[in-house]
């Protein structure tokens, strides 16, 4: 294929960087927002009986109960190739190790004798895992979500994914989520499944959270729920997915193509961008690609992004350092000399592949990171996915009569300044009993 | 006045219950909504042009320009009352105790050998913090987002606060401001300070969150820009604040009442409730309230507040534990014997104030928790703010090759079971490589 022309930084303007590094425009949604948000009221009035209907016709298969049994789970579970058992086990240890070395510690400081202040942690109580269907199964997703949520220790996984047309949930998600501790599974995708997590049915508990990846109807849905007080919160708002790779002439040009290439087949709307100090070797990566796409299954659609690809020339690698932090990748991949020291320069990334031996589809699947991450831009403002975003933190404070009295006239002044004299009052109050009580 | 009368939890129905701990319901707010997003729009296309109009017509006020200068800062903020500085003075030390406490570690380790994970954290370049306006200053606020973007590390803090009808802002808020490192304040309220942060203008910068608390239409104008990708992401969602006081008869009835009253003075949309397991205490608590109540300048606020008040009383003090995790409370205030026993099992709260000299107003201003907190039932799903909010989490991933060989198989058999054979092949031509290189 007719690759998109390098792009020369240095001399292009600010309007051509602009589009150089803008994201593919969204569809209008108006359509979308419509069609979810009836789905939505459908399931929040009718439950159950709505779902069914809307899998019936969104999947084409009539269900007499949502939820899969104990024993379907293991039953299913156990048919699972044995070659990717092994590889979910190694997946799972990894993800378990990375997950739980981010647990959190409690604080508890004296701010000033008498006045303790703590933070503490506790697990989100119920948490909705949405696993998306579609032509092949996605185990991986299911240990993203579950490993967090079983470290973190939340009381209810509820794991839903759309059947196939069978009414079957392909034994791979099965098998990572029996590893993730997650007991209750539900046949039901799109957004209606988010729609029961968000309000609660008959057979599907109402959770405090939603996570998890989806088509645009499940996105619209998590953020229709999230601004619903009677809804539930989700993880992050989401994209379509992107890498940026940031390379100099030393990098390999086939793992460099290869990695461009792994992203390109997610989506046609997936964004590939190659940021590189050396015109003459983006042209050799690009001669690479072409090579390797003839290759592939998902050919089509990997063609399609990388239509929208781009191929960045800078005149130096800090100017490339900067137009990797404007950018702020959901995916950064850094193959130059001394990649270790690059990286250290770049913030703006949701997970960052360091050398030439850290693919993306290496913290895609096995290395330990999450794989859900913050696209579109959000890089500069969201997080990845951790063990925190399944926890919440709170504050406690617990003041002695003598911690009070230092503290006093600070909280009456402030609160008198404010205007607020019965903030003062609380705290006058308990003085003057203690003055009576002398 | 009448104050509610007390609620019989073990003798009440399930509908009775659901209603005792029914937040208040919000305003439909379709009219808020339309004039907000023409608001957003007009800042977003005419900029600096379009605020300075709506500061005119909601705050009365002709500006010539949004910002203040460095030395209108020192100047106006030198005229802070002397009592009120040494107030924010020891408030500030406070808050920021308890916040660099929270100052995250990176974490670093290998999750299988030649595969290394970390997790970094970096502060958010920009934040805007909203101060309302009002009838009085709010330097607490100024202190709560200040200190906490101050210790992160922020590289640029934004402060917009509406002007009185002078076109002045209060000394109190400058010198909070100074105190954390403030250099840039904006003469500028409403859904248009919002617009103004989360799009930037001539002369406001646009931020990557909005942090602070504000009136229905800054609440709706955060939430509008926090569902655009060209917008801005948010603290939390917002709702009626709120305390609960979990109590029995050893506590004192005067402070339960003044802690009751200083809630109810924030508005009359605010809930008060008192969940204790004596009827005949919480009946002599209800008599101190009115005592109390004559005497607040805020009174009509207060007792409008108090009309929507709830005195629960439960069977025992496990049953009002129970009620207490189900209100899931912005504030909970914790007046009982063995009150630090009690607060352990309570996980479900935005702050909780434990013991006799912990009342909330102290939390409001100077202990040196944050007051920005979870309403509305929020507190079952999200974080009181802290620290971390104004931080972004990302990971890296460094590769060895025999690290990333360690781990292939994983990577190749779940990309081929996910159908994504680019995937499989980023790390497959790797492999290749180095065995044509051996």
């Amino acid at each position: 294929m007719k690759l998109p022309s390098p792009i020369f930084w240095q001399k292009s303007s600010a309007s051509e960087r602009e589009n150089a590094l803008a994201r593919p425009a969204l569809a209008d949604s108006a359509s979308v927002k419509k069609a979810v948000s009836l789905i939505l009221s459908e399931v929040r009035s009718e439950g159950d009986v709505a779902i069914c209907r809307l899998t019936e016709k969104f999947d084409q298969v009539r269900l007499t109960h949502l939820k899969l049994e104990q024993n379907q789970i293991t039953e299913i579970a156990s048919t699972t190739p044995a070659n990717v058992k092994t590889a979910i086990d190694l997946a799972y240890d990894n993800i378990h190790r990375f997950h739980a070395a981010q647990f959190p510690k409690d604080i508890k400081i004296e701010t000033q004798p008498g006045v303790l202040c703590e933070q503490k942690h506790s697990a989100l109580e119920k948490v909705g895992l949405y696993i998306p269907g579609g032509t092949a199964p996605l185990p991986s997703t299911v240990l993203m979500l579950g490993v967090s949520a079983q470290v973190a220790g939340c009381d209810r996984k509820i794991l839903c994914t759309p059947p196939s047309s069978e009414g079957r949930i392909a034994a791979e998600i099965l098998y990572a989520a029996q590893k993730c501790g997650i007991t209750e599974v539900f046949m039901c995708g799109g957004a209606q499944a988010i729609a029961g997590m968000a309000y609660g049915t008959q057979s599907i508990p109402k959770v405090d959270k939603i996570f998890g990846p989806g088509n645009s109807f499940v996105t619209e849905a998590k953020q229709q729920v999230s601004q619903q007080a009677f809804g539930a919160a989700i993880d992050m708002p989401a994209g379509p997915s992107e890498v940026l790779v940031l390379a100099d002439k030393h990098a390999n040009q086939a793992f460099v193509a290869a990695d461009l290439l792994s992203q390109a087949e997610h989506g046609s709307d997936s964004q590939a961008i190659l940021v590189c100090d050396d015109g003459e070797w983006t042209l050799s990566v690009q001669a690479e690609i072409n090579k390797q796409l003839a290759m592939l299954n998902r050919k089509s659609i990997a063609e399609k992004a990388m239509n929208n690809s781009r191929f960045i020339v800078t005149d130096d690698i800090e100017q490339a350092i900067d137009v990797t932090n404007l950018y702020a990748a959901e995916h950064l991949i850094i193959q130059t000399k001394d990649a270790e020291h690059i990286g250290n320069k770049v913030k703006n990334a949701g997970s960052i592949f360091v050398g030439p031996y850290s693919p993306e589809s290496a913290g895609d699947y096995a290395s330990g990171t999450n794989h859900v991450l913050p696209t579109y831009g959000f890089a500069r403002n969201y997080s990845s996915l951790g063990l925190l975003d399944f926890m919440r933190r709170y504050t406690v404070q617990t003041i002695s009569q003598q911690g009070l009295v230092n503290i006093s006239s600070a909280i009456v002044n402030l609160a008198m300044a404010e205007g607020l004299d019965a903030h003062a009052n609380a705290v006058s109050i308990r003085l003057k009993q203690d003055a009576n009580n002398v």
